[in-house]
């Protein structure tokens, strides 16, 4: 039988990493290219990150933003975690025939809106138009480009090492998948997308030296994140299930869906693996900000489980956060 | 009646342009921003060219290229037309639920095939899987960052001036409707798909001072570029119909389909406009190379018709070409 594409190999997990490790990275991957993520490159002797992103999301409104919204923070926190300062976004829309102009009008408002408010310029773009039936409605890519003046290098992770999260998880997973399944009860519950740029670069300011990896968990969210990094290394995450910032709204919605909020998808949040001693200061500098006001530490790198994610719950039980192999939140983002 | 998106709207004709001047050069568009093309930005000092480029064609495997070769070249050619030396390249993949995987691989090895070819690298990416009937099987998005190390500024394009074309026109547009419309007597009939930029380099460092403008006139063919330039201005351009290379198989194609050469897409050629005492050199340029044998000075600008593009027959007739408002040629690249 000839092999397929599944929907699991858009979801973050373990097969998307088997394809792009089997098919992609094979083919095109040098050692100082990060395929699943913002690259970080040279011209002329200035150092930069450069990321792209489509998204496919549906619906395409949903309580706290739409996929424009999506589209320019997604870009702008992808290159803001490699430590670049994002400065230029491209728009290549895909329409499918029939779409209408009001809503694609409201979706370039919101782009226009994020890109000022994230202090990012759209300067590039292209549109397709596909026949009724070749496309879902709208598809969103933006490119980015950020200049790296302060150097964030990915530093190896070591035992002892401290996770944070900027904030509550599962949110902008659980916001659509509530609206999707008519969970009318779900009120106020609303995706966090937003730009961090600024909020990551106030951390990044004051401890230039400290943060070892910083990620936003998009899909697959946290859980996937915190499996990437052990892959394969003697190292293992501990995460305190206490210690874990959710929201009531989004722990009712998971429930319901049997989804672990730990696999939703942020769109607002960032995972921070930083030396110990430094650790509540970044919490305290988050805190400061308006995206990061629930930051917390939710956990610690160990040695006790080499290569493995798991979870403490407060009377010692532990549990293993598999990296998926299936698509839990098909078009997510 | 609510606006819709129609056809039209990515033909890269009038409607398209319509939209892109009313509804997103409006909201995101500067006084340095090219939102139909690259953008010229600097950073830290060093100037170079951003491009995006979504690629929708159907059918994706076609005679002399593919979707993955197509999504190289139209970008790598972006920059190059802008001056710009490209770099660095992006691959971000919309795949339907159930897409061969063999057939991703063949997608795949072109690009890095034609990437190599053209001295570029393709640096980042990102995979998005959607469920079966949301997407036509394949979308392919690239994005491009080029250095311009020797600019040549778009200059006032003034009466007398060339207009030159790398080889013959219509070549991709019709080998693609050829297979689709099953003529099987199309027989030799292959794309142009190619990367122009060691051509254009060619060109550029012989001659800095005497191009004023370069296009690669892919959807909507040499006649909606030269369209676009003349747009709104005192000056014509005049076409030569027998200076125009056109190949008799293409011929053949757009007599049956009742389609003008001059609107059909081509993915390996460039439309240069030029002082007019270099144009014969520049043309020995192009013939010198693999991809640009077939160069010719097709025509030059004047005043007789403002704002229009015209061609004059041997025999001195003369036929406007109007800037299309309709999708010719849908789903092309």
């Amino acid at each position: 039988m000839t092999k397929k594409i599944l929907p699991g190999h858009g979801s973050g997990g373990k097969l998307m990493n088997e394809m792009i490790d089997t098919i992609i990275r094979k083919r095109f991957g040098a050692d100082n290219v990060q395929l699943d993520d913002s690259a970080v490159l040279s011209m002329a002797g200035v150092r930069f990150a450069f990321t792209t992103d489509t998204f496919t999301i549906t619906p395409f409104f949903f309580p706290g933003g739409d996929i424009g919204t999506l589209a320019v923070n997604g870009t702008v926190n992808d290159l803001s975690v490699m430590g670049a300062k994002p400065l230029f976004i491209s728009c290549a829309l895909v329409l499918e025939e029939g779409f209408d102009f009001a809503d694609l009008e409201k979706i370039l408002d919101s782009m226009k809106s994020e890109a000022d408010k994230a202090d990012v310029r759209i300067v590039t773009g292209d549109t397709k138009v596909v026949p009724n039936g070749a496309a879902d409605k709208i598809f969103i890519n933006t490119s980015g480009i950020g200049i790296i003046e302060r150097s964030i290098q990915r530093r190896e992770i070591k035992p002892g090492d401290r996770i944070i999260v900027s904030g509550t998880i599962g949110d902008h997973g659980m916001a659509v998948m509530a609206i999707r399944n008519n969970l009318s009860f779900s009120g106020g519950l609303t995706s966090d997308c937003a730009h961090l740029n600024h909020m990551i670069r106030a951390v990044i300011e004051r401890f230039p030296e400290s943060i070892r990896f910083m990620r936003d968990p998009t899909r697959g969210g946290v859980a996937s994140v915190l499996n990437e990094i052990v892959k394969g290394k003697k190292i293992s995450v501990k995460l305190n299930e206490d210690a874990l910032p959710v929201r009531d709204e989004v722990k009712g919605v998971c429930d319901i869906l049997g989804i672990d909020p730990l696999y939703a998808a942020n769109e607002g949040k960032v995972v921070i693996i930083t030396r110990p001693d430094d650790a509540e200061d970044i919490v305290n500098i988050l805190k400061s900000t308006a995206e990061g006001r629930e930051a917390a530490v939710i956990g610690e790198i160990n040695e006790e489980f080499p290569g493995k994610a798991y979870i403490e719950t407060a009377v010692g039980g532990r549990r293993i956060l598999p990296l998926l192999t299936e698509e839990q939140l098909p078009r997510i983002c």
